[in-house]
């Protein structure tokens, strides 16, 4: 496995590390861990669907979820028979069980269970192979491996049903293999889960498929499923794996966990199929009603689990194909850990709705929040590498229901008409907010929760002309070209209504703010990147903005808007670099320089006009060349120990914060060394294995990938799909 | 409010309890407690909907749940400002909120939260008023009620859609009443809940019904809501209490808490009007495809809503009704309190399906096992008693899916074919078990899940019997006369294949127990009671299913198995006679007097042929009256201290175990005063106190109404509908 483990030399192995089978659906670029290392949770997930297996880090840490704002903290139970039959070992992603039998007889309360228990395997004898599409766990005899989705869907508006329909099935796969090559006995080895579903009992279901074959499985309520056709399966439910394994004739059953399980003759070995199937029927939503996409093609948990079984080549195939394209085996280990988890994570937070036409959403991690806006800006770019139909589905959306018009006001108490702004988000977990309203945004606020007008108007602007530069569609962008117009008016009105005061910088915040101000989606980050008005993080953004709208204004057949956007880019970027100290910094605020701290994000608004292809726009000794080089010279000069970096050598975003963000690191990353030519030295190599750290972290294992990492510990943003901005690693040489 | 109150002289107030407001739909029967006594929870329940508003217990206990093994444990908020405007008192139905808000915001990770603090209303400011239907608390200005229904369904089969309707409606009403006469400022008052399934947000819905009214509401995803149609009401979703009613204008929002509030102008009294709501659409089971009945009807949330609160006077009216002819006043007020308690308890249980059909069930407490046949044959006397169409549709279902035939073994090894049975459940949590399994029982054992094929076949027996001596339904005595001829085949060589050999009791085994043996519906409690085959309490019950089988055979055109049925119930009781030790007391296991223990349910079998009509089997001069007279000795001997009573007065229903059941002391409470003549003495008002203590103790306050009490604390069987044996008290002079 080329390059394997290279980020955690030190608990690598002798040797080679363990190859993977030889198939032609193998992921390549896999990064193997062993150890407490390897115990981390990752998202194992279909695409559009809310749904997750998580698996990886200790205990009943991970599970079977749909729609949760973190792993399920139930048991996923794998494990093998001891070659002497002794009693399990146990891939450690269990708890100790509680003997629930007590609660049906008193006798039993407080009384031990006499049946073998089940040993977790240590973590020292787990080998890990970890891919964006393949997770594998090593353990003695007994080798385990999830499969899924990436996250490519076909236009559903576009693509034949069959296409569409595998890209969302609602499965994902699972394989057991057990050698038991060297056993002189037969040994029983199992795949399970405990059901976290509050309202459903665990059940078992045997299914015929087709006139020959069959499948097994077991489900809570009409939800979850974990099924198998491979022969010589069977399913049990009940209160322990001991009583399951002892009744082989029980169709159904009392007790939480769901086993399906095998006996493998001495001297053989087996591979076992698997998949973990999730559905559920009907409107899902409110505000809007709306039903899975899925279940247009599946529209029972029987179809899913059918397709799921006999697509399973197929599907392992076509998603370590996908996996390739996401995760070039040329990047660091490091990196490519932190990409595959990231984009495990984005998938686990995917929707893919129907209410008469797709909806696209990526619900905001743990806190579940619909599209929100700042990181729809962020998953731009691994979104147009394969769906670019996705950033035109949420552009739409937002267009359409969560746009709105406001008026301004100044800090000096000034009030005037506004113009065209859009909301945080959609909605949270599923309730859709009323037209024109966030979930998130309330009035009368100067920090968390308050409105980011302007800085969502510069996102939908951003991810507009950044799908129309990768797709080129010029039917949408002559449908939104009045849109696009009204958002450069907004934007020159929230810097100043009088064109004699403009600056280039937002100078007005939004009206709904009430005696409050705008923040940014640094809002809980620090004071110097939390205001938006003043923000030099913005204010690049800003400037990235008019940039981009210039080409786009101008092909849409309005070279006078097309003009003010680029007058406008030149005075923003003339505001920015008169800010510049001295020594080359700038400060957080540009206009108020006594509020400490020194940004890494003010780099980041240079990744738009790289990515829409304006290149002259970032070139040193372009038409900004001046705002580049100060860019250069700032990061230069903050990248280093004391102010923008940990001890770990991880970096800071703001150097009077603790919180961290990895997916605008990993932005800020691609910023520095591919447009503005920062050659990676060692430190850098040392940040991103630091960053891979902060993930592993048995503090923050449980959460899969988290963003806002305060101090080393995963303190909000847990569970999070924004780390898909490593996805540009991927144009890195 | 008549004999209120006579339970807990000790925690009430002087004088009179608070009067119930002055109206049609007073319940009347209502029994007052103050103080500690009064915060317990209790079921709020629909009728048919698998669903609760539990309340009533301190803390985050209760809460709005659908198809939950306990209360949903989540917040109540009820609370009215202060006179003074210093923050609100709230019924102390909630935990200190965690600050949720620390999760977006990571500057508030351990800080503290700067908002006027909701003050828990001190229990000892509390009274409540208890009923059946009604559920009252006062506490200072505020007043809050709760209405639900208590049961009765018309037959879906043979009733107007609009009756069955207004029968099932998901939704149970609450009011709140302000009493701001006194006050010189405005006053905010409010209710609400934190809505406790995982995988959806709360969210706010503003609805218009009709032409000229509305609704406001808040609700969790599309299965539970608060709406009220008062108008001035304003509802409210946030982190806190506070949040919400400083942001009147959100529509949509994060946190988890649901509000709807209102302003009470100064010098004036507000009375507020709401539903709390509960709706699934489309299949909820496995095993069986079934919806919710009530579907039919209401196909939407907002339909269940429009229907609560249009319907609200009548159906607060019906309800009140229906209550008064639930519990007379005339019942001494700790057996007022534990019936009502019990009811709403199995309310709470119950489940209306659709699979084409009505489907009627009542799920086992937090064990939520279907139709549990031991605890059918004691829901029957309060389910004849207004919906004998749920008695024939659960014994059809375990005639048509849920019966069996089996062999049998003997204790010296032989095995002969044996004859219909019938399972234990029909599965567990809306887990439909396959046809002919339970999901409780499991071969091998010889305690707890083993199986129950003769106590079940009794079961079914005895609910049929009284079902045709209820209803003189012929109909269905035809369509069931050869399953009847059937069962008593089965009973008869469940004795003994052998006609010589018979001697009216079980003697021997059902061949699916294949290692172990046959369990009694008392299979937790004490060996005394726990073995089915010579169990002396299985054999009263058997004979009085040979006394109830001879008239329906004989009816049904089968004199000659009429004849065996009465033969076999002479044998039955001659054998039990002769058990009897000197002293008048019969052994727990009627072939090993080695077995100790005293047991009251011996005497539970003599409920039957009284309930049937067969007085004359039960009359102690009659063809019976030997077994009658030894069972009258027996429980005179026996409910004496150092036997079957507890040291507080309560029952013990073996004399070996501290574990006793309400529902069953309920029963045997009956049979003692109603069959046996047992004239109440002041040991029998005791026991009724002692055992509603036992509801009320704060260690079993969580569960409602809970029926396994092992030495005063509810060990099991909580959260149960089985109380309502109660219901046979109305009978009691």
């Amino acid at each position: 496995v080329s390059g394997a483990g290279r980020a955690d030399a030190e608990d690598m192995p002798e040797g080679d590390a363990p190859v993977g089978r030889s198939m032609a659906d193998a992921e390549p670029a896999v990064v193997t861990f062993t150890g407490r290392d390897a115990m981390f949770n990752a998202h194992h997930a279909p695409v559009g669907a809310f749904a997750s297996v998580t698996l990886g880090a200790p205990g009943a840490a991970g599970g079977v979820g749909m729609g949760l704002e973190g792993p399920a903290g139930a048991d996923v139970l794998v494990g093998l028979e001891a070659a002497d039959g002794t009693g399990f070992d146990v891939l450690p992603f269990f708890d100790a069980q509680a003997d629930d039998r007590a609660r049906f007889d008193a006798a039993l309360v407080g009384a031990g269970v006499d049946e073998p228990p089940l040993r977790a395997v240590d973590a020292r004898a787990i080998t890990r192979e970890f891919g964006v599409s393949r997770d594998t766990w090593h353990a003695g005899d007994l080798t385990f491996s999830l499969f899924s989705p990436t996250g490519p869907v076909p236009d559903p508006d576009r693509h034949p049903a069959d296409e569409v329909a595998a890209a969302v099935l609602p499965a994902v796969l699972a394989e057991l293999i057990v050698d038991n090559t060297g056993g002189s006995r037969p040994r029983r080895a199992f795949l399970g889960y405990v059901g976290p579903a509050p309202d459903a009992a665990m059940a078992v279901s045997a299914e015929p498929v087709g006139a020959t074959a069959g499948f097994v499985g077991v489900g809570q309520g009409r939800t979850t499923a974990l099924v198998s056709d491979t022969p010589g399966v069977r399913p049990g439910v009940g209160f322990s794996v001991d009583t399951i394994l002892a009744d082989a004739e029980s169709g159904a059953g009392l007790g939480r966990i769901g086993l399906l399980w095998i006996e493998v003759p001495s001297r053989e070995r087996r591979t076992v199929r698997f998949a973990f199937c999730f559905h559920r029927a009907g409107p899902v939503t409110t505000g809007v009603d709306a039903n899975f996409w899925y279940t247009r093609y599946f529209p029972t948990m029987r179809s899913v689990c059918v397709a799921a079984l006999t697509g399973a080549d197929r599907l392992r195939r076509a998603w370590a194909g996908d996996a390739a394209r996401i995760v070039p085996p040329h990047l660091p280990a490091a990196r490519r850990f932190q990409l595959a988890h990231a984009v495990r994570s984005y998938v686990g937070c995917t929707e893919l709705l129907d209410d008469g036409t797709p909806r696209w959403i990526v619900n905001e991690g743990e806190y579940r929040m619909i599209n929100t806006l700042d990181l729809a800006v962020d998953h731009v770019f691994f979104e147009l590498s394969h769906s670019p139909w996705m950033v035109r589905n949420v552009l739409d959306a937002f267009a359409d229901r969560y746009s709105y018009v406001d008026d301004l006001h100044h800090p000096d108490g000034r009030r005037v008409p506004g113009g065209l702004a859009f909301t945080h988000d959609m909605g949270v977990a599923n309730a859709f907010a009323p037209p024109g309203r966030s979930a998130y945004e309330r009035p009368g606020l100067r920090g968390c929760f308050s409105f980011m007008a302007h800085e969502e108007l510069l996102n939908w602007i951003l991810c507009g002309v950044l799908y129309l530069a990768d797709t080129g569609d010029e039917e949408w962008r002559d449908r939104r070209a009045s849109l696009f117009a009204a958002a450069l008016d907004s934007l020159v009105r929230r810097d100043d209504p009088d064109p004699s005061r403009r600056t280039g910088v937002m100078g007005w915040d939004g009206g709904r703010t009430g005696e409050g101000w705008e923040i940014t989606t640094y809002d809980s980050l620090d004071p110097a990147l939390g205001r938006a008005r003043g923000s030099t993080y913005l204010a690049v953004k800003t400037w990235a903005a008019y940039v981009c709208l210039a080409p786009v204004l101008a092909a849409a057949g309005d070279p006078a808007r097309s003009a003010e956007a680029r007058a406008q880019a030149r005075r923003c970027a003339a505001t920015v670099v008169a800010a510049a100290g001295p020594d080359g910094v700038l400060p957080a605020v540009l206009d108020d320089p006594a509020v400490p701290g020194y940004v890494v994000p003010a780099i980041e608004g240079l990744v738009y006009p790289w990515y829409a292809g304006e290149y002259a726009a970032v070139d040193p000794q372009g038409e900004y060349g001046e705002l580049i080089r100060v860019l250069r010279r700032h990061v230069d000069a903050i990248l280093v120990p004391g102010r923008c970096l940990f001890p770990d050598g991880g970096w800071r975003l703001s150097s009077g914060s603790g919180n961290s963000w990895l997916s605008t690191i990993y932005l800020a990353q691609f910023v520095a060394e591919r447009v503005l030519r920062r050659v990676p030295q060692d430190a850098d190599r040392l940040a991103d294995e630091a960053h891979g750290r902060w993930l592993r972290d048995p503090r923050n294992v449980r959460w899969a990938f988290s963003d806002q990492i305060v101090d080393g510990v995963a303190a909000g943003s847990r569970y999070y799909p924004r780390g898909v901005t490593a996805f540009l690693w991927r144009e890195l040489p």
